[in-house]
């Protein structure tokens, strides 16, 4: 699995299902024998907590053993220059999938050409992190009971979040409105944008939340990092815009959703939390279950 | 999990009697099955093999599967500037349980608080270290048959070391006498040693060892560091005084016994590990054995 | 297991025979139970994502677990001062056996020592790797059917690679021949020359790979780093001559096997990757089968 362009709506479909089902199953008994005696590869050469810890429980809560190895670039073989397909060779000496993430997004798709077992990107650099996009739709799916009819509204840095590049790939999928907000020169990029628009998806930018936001039913909140503002006070400028509080809640429907796929810094105040529209902490749980189905579809047994 | 004291001497005897039952099973049949398929998320943004290990065995060993994150300040989401807060929602989205060990110990009061799945604090700063409390009390019971009666003496650097705060504390529950010997302007802070008092137990406190010595059942032994002294001519002075040698325990008495929470340095001469009283080693295994009643306490299996 | 020299023919033919069993058993369903409840410490304070891997791989595989540290000296215990053999004493309060990597040969055999329970040496320094020996040489058989007769040519630094120190020793229990092709000063340290002749092994040295390769069964293919050389101008020099190439290839048997204990970065070509002689990708799979033998035998268990 290397970009979400791989998902028909069939697919997303049985996926979903599975998902459901994990949630079930999880709920109910904890964790399944499914592939017990099965081996996963986590390997994180760029940091997350969430990501490798998220397929991390759901390789065990379905029975499997996983072998995770952080941070590859300082203690492992590429410190010695070993190229990432032989380490992937290595990993698929052991194991019976591999999931990676990696900043080079040329080496992912060397290396996923040459391999011989599932193989699963967990982000490469500024490109894709299809299991994200996976786990966004099916929360709003989760929360509205179908995606589609909805007005999705993407804000915050979208140029460089990878995130968003694939949540919104994967939307266009679905009769949806997409809207985008972000400050000058850090607007969605406009292949994806077109790429978007063959489908026949409603797209809308601009740079103030509130040309869209009564109309919104899904608010995709992402990180605007300061480095990546050209001029230093462009982002003192947009800080404040760009930062969700109650304020800003008052101006939005009353069952619309908030999502976030978090680390979250300042972009969404902590009192927000309480709020029975912000489900980003949901979010995460419902990205276990997605990362179950996956696995577990991906061995064969779903 | 965040302080001894939660704990009664019911729940002592309880928990203890639990451990008995771990260690017994471990040596007849290496684990068990009565967290199967639980996870469980331990995070250590402080180092310690021993702490993470023994909680990694304690739930291997009852069947769990673990999560195990080290370092996270480097490798994670807090390297992105999240709060602990929000790093304990992502765990609790996984996992069933966490073992958290931050040197920060607001934001671990902080994190606790809003828990929603069974939380031990695996040391917080300079606060607590709770159940190192738990296994050092459970070692004295193991090697005397009771905890009752008996004069407890702590030795090193009594103000810094978290481990002796949360033991010393523990104690109180019990009917024992205890001696602080450590240099001038390390010992025992003030407001521990008024809360042991208000539970009636005696105290006294003194530079020199063998002054408490020869009346001294339990030998605790702590780590001084060099970096601790304000005058470091005043190290060299304390330096030899506060190594245990063979020599040392010439002057004490013959069914004393000798603990240390690990890692020792130089406070306790190798010479000294094949003497019967030293039951430093021991006390690793017994606290996993504690760590397993623990967890399975915790989650409703004991 | 802390050297090559611990094994008599009789025990490899043993090991041998239970890797073969394993290799069957994970083919054909993936993981067995006979270590059920049993946990591993892998210890490694020198970085290794092959040999690290590879032992929780086979680990889990048997149906026990592991706890994993790696970089041991920043994150752990080791960076307070503990000495190797109280962090083995650590690891033993809570494992049923260990593996450790460290590049202090003189600490690690001090800790195999005091080790009372099963102990496995998984490099130290340029000393000895004896399960990559133990690989190696079920490389060769599972290749060739047998060892003996065969001619083995270890090419490279011979002089500071642990894994060829490991290997060739253990060869000299087979009837082979075995030639050396090093640049001058990084040839095979005469002390194992001289232990291998006197098990009566025939042994020829030279600087040119074309001197032997026409005769080669085994070409054994380690790196050069070029921090090495005295005179970095020597490294231009060899670069080339010891670097694998399907030219090279064009002088060599049609049926011998190139084997690289990897991770590789120059020294053979990607080109030949594809080339029936290669076998250096199948034997990190052989690795992970003698390496659950290896386990399961320590456990009494095979």
């Amino acid at each position: 699995v290397m970009s979400v362009a791989q998902f028909s709506r069939d697919q997303l479909r049985h996926l979903f299902a599975v998902a459901d089902d994990m949630s079930q199953l999880v709920s109910r008994v904890g964790s399944l024998e499914i592939l017990k005696g099965k081996v996963l590869a986590v390997l994180f050469f760029e940091p997350s907590t969430r990501t490798s810890s998220s397929f991390q429980a759901a390789m065990q809560r379905l029975g499997g053993t996983c072998i995770a190895i952080s941070d590859p670039e300082r203690v492992s073989s590429s410190a010695k220059g070993e190229t990432l397909e032989d380490t992937v060779r290595t990993m698929e000496s052991y194991c019976d999938m591999s999931v990676i993430r990696h900043k080079d997004s040329a080496a992912m798709h060397k290396a996923s050409a040459i391999a011989r077992k599932p193989f699963i990107n967990a982000g490469d650099g500024t490109g894709e992190h299809p299991t994200q996009a996976l786990l966004d739709i099916y929360t709003i799916r989760m929360e509205f009971g179908s995606v589609n009819g909805l007005t999705v509204t993407f804000l915050g840095d979208l140029k460089h979040g990878r995130t968003v590049h694939s949540t919104a790939r994967l939307l266009a999928l679905y009769n949806v409105k997409i809207n985008y907000v972000a400050p000058e020169g850090l607007g969605m990029p406009s292949e994806i944008m077109s790429w978007i628009a063959e489908r026949g998806i409603e797209q809308r930018e601009t740079t103030r939340l509130d040309d869209v936001l009564a109309d919104t039913n899904v608010l995709y909140v992402t990180r605007i990092q300061q480095e990546r503002f050209a001029n230093p006070d462009d982002y003192l400028l947009y800080k404040d815009s760009y930062c969700i509080t109650p304020q800003t809640l008052t101006r939005a429907s009353s069952n619309m959703i908030i999502m976030h796929p978090l680390p979250r810094v300042n972009e969404i105040s902590p009192e927000v939390d309480s709020d029975p529209r912000a489900v980003y902490f949901r979010q995460m749980e419902y990205g276990m279950y997605v990362r179950m189905a996956l696995l577990a579809t991906l061995m064969g047994k779903a």
